[in-house]
């Protein structure tokens, strides 16, 4: 197809698409001619992926970049191409120093996977220290209902990972380094990329709407 | 205490002290001479409240003014006050029109309150249109997921609120409109705005580094 039918298929303006294919983020399509160009469904599904990106989970292109290169190329080991990926997404907080003495207290107490080098640490740690400082600090109390609801959660979310790619029940050596294909690697960091960046919303307005059906029940209203 | 105390104790600069007076959001302190006035402790705590809603918030000035009113004159009503309170947090998002299609089916298919006049449902409608866009639907096997992990924290927050402000428990003539103190609303405004403001980042961190947990478990990392 056509770069017009590009962007009416893909609701990407013209413009942005030419803006993409300078980038280097979308390929270029197959010469027609010294001015025209031919783009098949692979650019129509890579665009849709690069607006999704842009667009509804607001990456810059710097970030866009470093996502699309990972779904291209993911690592061997899949756990740490998922955490760069992650790390990609917004929101951008900056460690504070080395120490994150509230988000490691809080991750050791619920017994999860600490890692400093995790921005989601950081977060925890900024967002620890804000309802510390509105004084209603986060209590063990909290911490363990939270965790007991959020944990459930996430482990549905990762076994709904595509093609198993992210699977409990493999053999350990299909789980290992190099038992799992590129094309499960590819699929498994494009569904935690899109499905971390644009279900943390949905999460956000349903806690919202619970927090209203319970305070409906509870005062009659 | 002095303008410049009440500064150091707040952690709020002079300036801001005096911008939150000229906008009438922190009442003016007993004068004491032509140019200076005494402040107390509830000056303090009004401070850091609305610092809290600004700075860790993010609330813009108009939207801080319509929190603190409520919490100053809440209605008799305590749900109805409730939700305009927390219809004045961010993410400000408009209406799509009158139709919340999404948010109505999901929230009816949890059989949760649905109320099309609350900003959640829609935020709820853009989040879920943004997944849909993005090729990632919200199935209804993970709606049922996200909410039974989610009711259940909502739970645990609103049974949390103070002084039993929210409280099931209490016969029907004391959850009724007449039947909780002024002090009691205010207060439950007060922790509801907070809470929701400052623990949904606290979530969605905790959120990310389950699913790095559950990621790490399963790949044996």
């Amino acid at each position: 197809m056509r770069i017009s039918e590009l962007a009416r298929r893909s609701g990407v303006p013209v413009a942005t698409i030419k803006f993409y294919l300078r980038e280097g983020i979308l390929p270029a399509g197959e010469a027609r001619g010294a001015t025209q160009a031919d783009y098949d469904d692979g650019h129509l599904n890579r665009l849709r992926l690069i607006r999704s990106l842009a667009e509804l989970a607001g990456l810059p292109i710097a970030q866009i970049k470093t996502v699309l290169g990972l779904i291209d190329h993911p690592d061997a080991d899949l756990f740490t191409t998922l955490g760069k990926a992650i790390s990609a997404l917004p929101p951008y907080v900056e460690a504070i120093g080395d120490e994150h003495p509230r988000a490691r207290a809080a991750i050791e107490h619920l017994g999860w996977t600490y890692d400093e080098t995790f921005p989601a640490t950081w977060q925890l740690e900024r967002a620890l220290a804000a309802v510390e400082e509105a004084g209603i600090p986060l209590t063990d109390e909290r911490l363990d209902a939270y965790g007991a609801a959020l944990h459930p959660m996430a482990e549905y979310d990762v076994a709904g990972a595509p093609g198993g790619a992210i699977d409990a029940d493999a053999p350990a050596t299909d789980r290992g380094a190099t038992g799992r294909s590129a094309t499960a690697r590819s699929a498994a960091v494009r569904y935690a990329v899109l499905g971390t960046a644009l279900y943390e919303p949905v999460v956000v307005a349903l806690r919202r709407l619970a927090h209203q059906d319970v305070a409906a029940r509870r005062l009659g209203a």
